[in-house]
């Protein structure tokens, strides 16, 4: 679907949802819907038409980027005044949609006060985020050459891992390598976390010094045209001991059976319990402490959350991640995880890379 | 303040503001309160006590960071939800207040379907905002180091940009060296923009390569310790025409008029004010389309907002920046800034480096 199709096909749902107009304020929602790509806006749909409301520091950028939408902008004011000063000429419109799930307490309360009782603001459903779970074939090319751009990156992580270098100087490396393979940004603060550190599921890169034997948790994403790519890999420094070699291989083969259960028609539930019951099996369950996979697109994370119990059903063109983890307080963890997306049979990963335990 | 103190601070003023309990959401105000630096968690005030809710992912950190909180964490579940369960059992808290500014309405839905109808949830004032607002020795020691470490990359930055090099790999090679100085992260997307693109008040760094001649703005921050520094200066490649060189001085007095502004007693507006007056009367006002500064700390972007019409008030030990800009769409673009804090007499500029027009 082209940026139009997706506001045709959004505007079309309007009438069913009883909403006269949605407030689209969600960046990339924004994005998705009619291809801005700056950091304020709001995009409004009616029945009718669409209208994307920005501020003075974005003139040119949205007469660039904005398709099939009206580009409005007042002096001095911001998208939401501009598109409050509007929506107060339109009589006819009376209910009013808002994406509860990322417009604060206090911007509703504006919008409230500004169009007065005659107007009701309703929460509007996740009907973007439904839209934006299952990719379509272009965005699809997008992420991969993302993960194949972020996979692409390991061997040089891989070289610049030795004992006394400090986690920020190997993460500099891999983002200058990054940036060298022309990507936007980084998708998240890259997550460096060696010997201790490493059991810390989210251990961004410190000042600490590659320790000269233990294991090293390497996380990172890349941003190429917009769309991210997820990966980790977990290295040793040194000759592991064989309880580090039998918490690896519990984490690999858990990841794997994580990956089997991804295929069409299979709940993302049930993708965590596979996860899970390898690692229940070696004992381990109780250091897997957080959810197995997220989607992800053009934000690092988005539906459908990869978690215990969640009911959303695989459909071929859905990208998650699937990773698990193992983490023994005070001790030291494991993590490994890839980006798939799901195809008409199962699932193919896009960040190829080793995943043998392979020692620095 | 120490982070008891400051959460002290805050305890004795619920009663005034008639809240039996505060939930602090917001991750910056969680670290300035408790020393959290994680991703996830709520901080629960009541008159009497502190608590902070987290999940299993944070276990080791929060116990490692948080400083004058009890700390809880419920197998499974979520710092909010595990909030909201402490929350239900105690009878005396009927008045709640939440951060409204930072709150989004699906997550205060969710806490008002929780504690029923027998409390009430309420819009607390921005008291921690106000107390970031005015740094501490301790707080000021950290911007300046990472003001200092930023305009230390600065030469480097210079060194690197020549005419075909793309401005992803310009930006890359900053933020390689800011690595490499130690930084935790850059604190924005740095922007380089060249030629054309400089027009563009949030040009990020593209696959644009430096043009031949032309304008290059540089913007960019890192953070240290958890506190952030700004500037950009803008530079030339090749000899700059008359024109050019002509806006660039009025972008440099605009800025000293604004630097000169700031000093306790002042309001943010009079500063706006000073360096748009300069604009306004080299007939360049027009192309100044945004506002002209802003507060900076743990946070990249928070109060104060100094921008027209904008009361509040200077006050020493206040950190903002003085960034004034012309932008001549589809032409170029020129911006200036400094991250200063304010005196008893005036404002120290914390990223000093030259500002004179560089040609390169």
């Amino acid at each position: 679907m082209s940026p139009e199709d997706r506001m045709r096909h959004l505007r079309a749902q309007l009438e069913a949802h009883r909403l006269d107009a949605v407030l689209i304020t969600h960046l990339p929602n924004i994005r998705y819907l009619c291809g801005f790509t700056g950091s304020a806006g709001v995009l409004a749909l009616t029945d009718r038409d669409a209208t994307f409301f920005t501020d003075g520091r974005y003139t040119e950028q949205a007469c660039v980027e904005v398709r099939g939408a009206k580009i409005t902008i007042r002096k001095g004011k911001s998208g939401m005044a501009a598109a409050l000063k509007w929506l107060r000429t339109r009589s006819g419109i009376r209910r009013i949609g808002i994406e509860s799930s990322y417009l604060t307490v206090a911007e509703r309360d504006v919008i409230t006060r500004s169009l007065g009782s005659a107007r009701k603001i309703v929460n509007a459903p996740p009907r973007v985020e439904e839209m934006r779970m299952v990719k379509s074939p272009d965005e699809i090319a997008k992420i991969r050459a993302a993960c194949e751009l972020g996979a692409s990156l390991f061997d040089g992580l891989t070289a610049g891992i030795r004992p006394g270098v400090p986690e920020t100087e190997v993460a500099g490396q891999l983002e200058f390598a990054a940036r060298k393979a022309g990507v936007d940004q980084m998708a998240f603060p890259t997550i460096i976390a060696g010997g201790h550190r490493s059991a810390l599921p989210h251990g961004r890169a410190s000042h600490a010094p590659i320790p000269p034997r233990g294991f090293v948790v390497c996380d990172f994403g890349v941003i190429l045209s917009g769309y991210c790519s997820d990966m980790t890999r977990t290295l040793h420094v040194g000759r592991p001991t064989a309880e580090a070699r039998r918490v690896y291989a519990a984490v690999r083969d858990a990841q794997q059976a994580g990956l089997e259960a991804v295929k069409p028609c299979k709940t993302v539930g049930e993708v965590d319990a596979s996860a899970r019951k390898l690692l229940l099996y070696n004992g381990l369950a109780r250091y897997f402490t957080h959810s197995t996979g997220h989607g992800l697109g053009l934000e690092i994370h988005e539906a459908p959350r990869v978690a215990a119990g969640q009911k959303e059903v695989l459909r071929p063109g859905m990208v998650i991640t699937v990773e698990p983890g193992v983490y023994l307080p005070g001790k030291w963890g494991v993590r490994i995880e890839d980006t798939v997306v799901v195809t008409e049979t199962g699932c193919e990963i896009l960040t190829n890379c080793p995943k043998d335990l392979q020692a620095v």
